[in-house]
């Protein structure tokens, strides 16, 4: 994982507005989050997680034959910001494949399962996913519901053909019925040609109504958890931990109660990192492996929505 | 296929530029190309080529198990394309997996293969495939080289698991030293943030060293093209059509000869549409299958190069 050097503590936000101290951390359950400076792009910050994630499975950058980018947002349209990472890992010339896959903040999950896909068809034994996220160049500080909730950061993973490691089971749903809950209109075709300073202001910030988001995400996950968990065969007692996107607090406290799951198995970033997008679950990975909580050979829930909406889950032996 | 109501034919460029009569088509080798219009948004081309192709697979769109969104610019950041178009379907409350893979020009041929896995493992049995891009809101007319071999529209395909289709070999090679060749240095977090209007100008347009990623491809190429005709265990006299993207004229003419390439099997919709980025591979394919070049049972070869610099490619029983 890679945290940009700056911390932003909610005690500065709290200044910012003028509001009493303390009030930014109570509102909204986090005490810091990071801000990526200048040099922090994305694919530099993918790629320092990336090195680790390497390192740590013992493996040359080199002898992976697929870099799977899984960021929310790009770093540039064009080319695709695995491409990026490709070049500043020093494989310019090897030729390893590099794409994106965006599914915003469930791109990680929706990699890790193509990744696993393509290595239990044979076709990849060493795959990197990484996920970045700068949501800081993108926020609107007169909406400080929504401001105040995201930090930036990278987290990345080595995927290989080990025996008794796996999936035990995933599964996706999009309800574009939620479509216009989450948006980041502008970077793409839709606005490409815009220069109106006003029309830049609007749609090259997120938007969020969070209550549509929390609505239709509360009608359709106990569904959704149900058949992912009856696919796995398992139920929560079988699992060390479970792995959500680090939406909000709301979402945190009463979202996943709600839906049955153990609070004390929930690993939590989100007081100190807030909502990283697509970085959010494989940060919170990384704070499960090393501090103990999910070990070699156990079994964790990866659960999240996403902008669309989606829903998102997979079981899988670490 | 969907192609926008507004045809800019290359005579008009000649006048814009004060060009004598014929001096675009003689320079680029197009005709025409088309423009899409402020209501062809990407979502909006797309579901068009959709809903074709869901009409021609006699399948309606409730029956799809996965929509795949594979543009080389998305329509917005948030969502995801796949996204949208599952919404334009009236497909809202119907949870079927929507989401986008960006390998830029080669978008198509990446989630063609994904889907065809997806399909192979049991794991889908019906998927939408669709390009959609717009080329002409990222362009620079002073940069007329790169500007007039560009052309808007969208294609999209339904896979399904029928006895006697599918995929014989499928290949793909990133070589990020070619990362600088192809670039469109907006639309994400690294001048998310900037409202500068000569920054948006140089960043919110597409850029091309054409010789550089020329001379790239051409470097790389023939062993990656006898690697997938290796593994697919074919000669070029065995395939009915060969499906290039449809880089730029010369790219067309010379690229693909060089490479041992029989002229006469190679589809080219260069001439009328220009280079479609995404969509040039699938609308060249449509052309393939409309035209009866490409018949049931058949093998078609699909190859391309995409920013990166990538190469991809796959041998395809239709």
């Amino acid at each position: 994982m890679y945290l940009p050097q700056q911390r932003l503590a909610s005690s500065a936000i709290d200044q910012r507005f003028g509001w009493a101290a303390g009030t930014t951390e109570r509102r909204y359950g986090l005490a810091a989050r990071h801000i990526a400076g200048p040099e922090e792009s994305t694919s530099m910050m993918a790629t320092e997680a990336a090195r680790q994630a390497l390192e740590v499975a013992g493996i040359r950058a080199g002898d992976l034959d697929l870099i799977l980018g899984a960021c929310g947002v790009m770093e540039q349209a064009i080319p695709s910001t695995a491409t990026l990472v490709q070049a500043r890992l020093g494989l310019g010339k090897s030729g390893i494949p590099s794409y994106d896959v965006n599914a915003t903040c469930l791109s990680f999950v929706q990699a890790l399962d193509l990744a696993a896909m393509r290595i239990a068809a044979g076709r990849a034994r060493r795959v990197l996913v990484f996920s970045a996220d700068i949501a800081s160049v993108g926020l609107d500080w007169s909406e400080p519901d929504t401001a105040a909730i995201f930090g930036d950061g990278a987290a990345a993973v080595v995927l290989g053909a080990d025996a008794g490691e796996g999936v035990l089971a995933s599964r996706f749903e999009t309800y574009s019925e939620g479509r216009a809950a989450c948006v980041l209109e502008g970077g793409g075709t839709r606005y490409g040609g815009t220069r109106d300073p006003e029309l830049l202001d609007r749609t090259n910030v997120f938007h969020m109504d969070g209550q549509t988001a929390f609505r239709i995400a509360a009608r359709y996950l106990p569904r959704f958890l149900r058949a992912l968990m009856d696919e796995a065969g398992v139920g929560y007692n079988d699992l060390a931990c479970i792995v959500p996107h680090q939406a909000s607090g709301p979402a945190l406290d009463h979202g996943l109660e709600r839906l049955g799951i153990p609070p004390d198995k929930v690993i939590r970033t989100f007081g100190q990192l807030g909502n990283q997008i697509a970085a959010s679950i494989p940060n919170a990975l990384h704070h499960a492996i090393t501090s103990g909580r999910l070990q070699r050979g156990e079994l964790a829930l990866l659960i999240g929505t996403s902008a669309g909406l989606s829903l998102g889950g997979m079981v899988v032996r670490c």
